[in-house]
């Protein structure tokens, strides 16, 4: 039913990771340092992020023509470089905690490419960042902005923020300068005792149309969530007032319909933007965890699968020791591709109800 | 991708809902009375639920041949009876806070019917369940148990439970009986005041082999969110610890590969059966909170789309004060198809494998 | 990526047989009686038919609402009446030369209804021709027309036809109206003589815009094959000149372009209506061929598979000696709902282009 | 519902071609020699294909490791080299007869890569050869071979062959050298005249197993079909006697069921392998009719829709005057993938059979 897709592909350690996106509209104008800019978000901030010196540098290689999207398939590749594998050799029997490794090894039957985590790294995200950007276009004609910010790193929260000040902020990573700076310290902290440390990111997107998606099979907050919980190390989704509502009543939960600028609108947004699996024109708030990085320094018990004993590892590499700064422009992007489907899916009936 | 999936149709106050669902295997031995059963439980606790003297007598109208599946589509039908629609054509013009009513209106163009919800109603979910009974009919074969019960009601919480309690409790809503009472009585306070209240309900499954889902588009917890998020008033999903990642370090989240009688299992179950999108063996523990349902007795501002003005509204009906108790077969169906889906696609490489 | 989709279920003997029609933009008047007309000619030419007195009265379950489609899943059941099964019982093992009984055992390993047909039954097509009444009425608003002709019964082919002979024919089976008298003495013939004939339908759209469809996997002509095909019986689908392309030259073949009321067109059709995948803007004309339906009054060799021997059967009951006049509305409806559904995609893009 | 997916993108004159391959099977042997004589098989006879030095040199990206399949998705990309554009510049506004430029014009607003048709061009066939390769292998595992010939080069058409003398012929092409010898001829004559000259391909599949497929929705045959028109220029598909049906009479058409060395055959093979939507077990008999290749040196009349006035235009540029040759490999490859497909699911319901 999507009229919008990406596929990734790739594997950390392997030639290449690459993305084929279907179903963008033709005349979209892409400009290659916008996209190069969208990839350089994914980095993170330096000092918490692993050092390999990914250039990221994406190639269109096909689906764009003089600048502007042509309407078909569009495939971007990244090549892989600076890739030191020989330590995963060492450690290819004993699975790694928190990763994927141990499934991965059942479900390929051992045939899988173990290195740097292989089909399941989070570099793959790099293709969801690039299918985000072409999605932003699609979004961008009718006014939809997506922007994603870290609501909490460890035990920091940012305070509530309107989502006037979300998109006007200038801090990239969070519009609550105060709570941000403790971030950093947390982040700091972890860094040093070569530990890793989850958090949460709030997406928000404003000026999308009400009447997009639909009960059941067509439900945009399903669709969102499936798209969120596919970006790797997410633990958790919600909408609006999220698990709150399980603490509260219908009278405190429920939004009043009231008229704004001859609009209706609620005059609250504990829904978050989504009523019966549809938008309802209100701004869309979405939370969604990431757990801490898996990857530390510290000891860690694991059991070498060859020989079916109990050990000790201790990781050696580099790692991030926070990747949720890293998860916005993912999460954005993810955001927008769910939007720009159903914005495009809207338009066909839209379409034919202008028809009459 | 998937092998096995139901489409539902219906509207409350029409002729009759149902469900189709194709991909179930030949083979299976149905007994009416169990579905009966399991739709009897979609009935919640008749205090807290509304009186409707929903019978939901479901008919099989295909796919089931002398007691067995045919491996032919299945549909099964539920006639609507005992509908009062008159009310409805009341308020049609003011969209009931916290329903689908306004966003509906737009996305069909006013042609929807909005009796009682039409096609968005939870009287749809009765599908899931009916899907969901042939899904652990194809799970049983394996071993594998679907499991679901309240873990919070407004301010009361469950304690924390082995899985091994879920699974042996006679208690159909909570194994934690001494919080049921309260949540009891929670529920009884909602009701006297003419309001609902929401909670969270948390499924289990076990005996859930390694190695099923994968990364990305085959993410298997994506795929459950997916099917939770469905489900009328869910606003949350998380799995594991959820959200209490974002709090943790790496050391505290990562679970210890350690062996137990001759297998590989984990320490702890932080990481709720999957990691890098596939089930690890663990048991699975997913949460899924349910939002007030909206419906309630007391006064609401609302817009009369018609007039465009505001006004207050004050709902007549029947009214479940809480939802939750409902849920609990309409999540264990949704899990339950999604697990056994990826289980008939496992299927296919094992026996890949096996032709060697 | 379909934004039109239908799913039958149902088997011949069972207790209905229906469909559930997904993606009918909201707002279409439907009428019961223009309904029960299209299924009525599905019943073909009456004294070349079974008699089976199929009553077909199509019960619309949901999705349509005070006589139009809502936009939500539209359900409709036929009941199965004048059922007579015993002699189904006694031929279970021996199955029907040119039917599916073998097969359909093996796949269902022995679990299928075998009754009639069961779920591969010729009447599932009234799920068809269902689905192609809500498809044309979509077409409808953008003047599309959508006809099926019989072109060969047996040895008997109609002459060449002019787009505009065949939508003008008040013959509802041929509008070379010679040839038909002929193709009815043929199926008199085979009548009489206990057998059945087989027949080539050809069926032809007009007013389709140029550019549905796409290359590869958007190939509009490949759905229309796809669409046919399934449809028992159907052994061949060709487009425009069709298998005749194979014996020529491209000189011969090429349709040249040119300007006809400040149009481009071709002044040929050889195309049928396609090149690249996509609709030119030309009328669409495509063939199927319906192989003689296998049963027939003569004795047959077959197998016992039970006690694995040899041996003849001679079917009794009341078959069609002709399903090639019943195939035209399954034909169209088949085409019509391929044309909407790329029809209401093509919308989405128009929409977006035209958002500039 | 496919568990065997490709996905094709790329552009004639653009960086690159590839396709994207899903759900193959971990463990698979890759010999990238074979992989290469594959597509060196699809480069056609060098007489009567284009002169255009296509190394096709494939680079896979991803889902192998160390020679064998990973599980995870498969990239394959070849670059575009000795391209020449500049002509292209000079026709853009004059679309050639018979090609589809005309309707992509339309489809992507002005907005696609027309050079050699852009996405449009048969070299993007390349991706399905690929594809099959890798299908082909699965097969492999279970005994199936697919082989393609040609049975039609304009009015020469081979004899009437039994399975195994296709596949054990040594000529690559035709297994009847006699008849081979005039198509050459054919071909030869096609190619002086600066004409070109269409055919057919007959493709054949044997030790296919019966019950794959199904009826209607997962109608193998109507798979087969709708992947072998998702090849450019094939514009009709027939299977077994195919059109000849429409002639014949149900005593004539139906296959006797007997038993051979302990197995139930069909004594003919009319049905081409398939009954019901579903394989038979008895040899898979396809064919498909491939126009003349629309590009030709002879003067054709065309439209300048820039200016909207008709004229004349005479190609320049290397054109194959036959690709019928160069079909076989595609048309392997396309069907190898369905019944691959078919083949996976095939194996989730044996799988859950044999679980009892």
């Amino acid at each position: 039913m999507r009229l919008l897709n990406y596929n990734l592909f790739g594997e950390s350690h392997g030639k290449a990771i690459g993305v084929v996106i279907r179903g963008v509209p033709p005349g979209i104008e892409v400009r290659e340092g916008e996209l190069t800019a969208e990839l350089e978000r994914r980095k993170g901030i330096r000092r918490f992020a692993t050092k390999r010196k990914e250039e990221d540098r994406p190639v269109i290689l096909s689906g764009v023509f003089r600048g502007h999207t042509t309407g078909t398939p569009i495939a971007v590749v990244v090549e892989n470089r600076d890739v030191e594998s020989s330590y995963y050799e060492e450690i290819k029997d004993t699975p790694r905690p928190g990763h994927g490794d141990y499934p991965a090894r059942i479900k390929y039957f051992g045939y899988n490419d173990y290195r740097g985590g292989g089909h399941l790294s989070g570099r793959l995200t790099v293709g969801i960042v690039v299918a985000g950007y072409f999605a932003k276009k699609i979004l961008e004609r009718f006014g939809i902005e997506v922007r994603a910010y870290i609501k909490r790193i460890g035990p920091v929260e940012a305070r509530e923020l309107s989502v006037e000040e979300v998109f006007s902020s200038e801090n990239p990573y969070c519009p609550d300068e105060e709570a941000f700076g403790e971030m950093r310290e947390v982040m700091e902290d972890a860094r040093k005792s070569g530990d890793s440390v989850g958090g949460i990111v709030e997406a928000v997107a404003r000026n999308v149309p009400a009447g997009l998606g639909g009960p059941y099979e067509e439900d945009i907050e399903a669709d969102l969530a499936s798209a969120f919980f596919r970006i790797p190390a997410v633990k958790g989704v919600e909408f609006g007032l999220g698990f709150r509502f399980g603490e509260l009543r219908g009278s405190e939960a429920n939004d009043p319909f009231i008229i704004r600028n001859g609009k209706v609108v609620t005059e609250t947004n504990n829904h978050g933007g989504f009523l019966g699996g549809m938008t309802t024109g209100m701004p869309i708030v979405a939370r969604v965890v990431i757990k801490p990085t898996p990857s530390i320094y510290l000891p860690q018990r694991t059991v070498n699968i060859g020989e079916m004993r109990e050990e000790w590892i201790r990781l050696r590499g580099r790692f991030d020791s926070c990747i949720v700064p890293k998860a916005l422009p993912v999460v954005e992007g993810a955001m927008a591709i769910v939007l720009a489907d159903h914005l495009l899916r809207r338009m066909a009936w839209v379409g034919f109800e202008n028809a009459r």
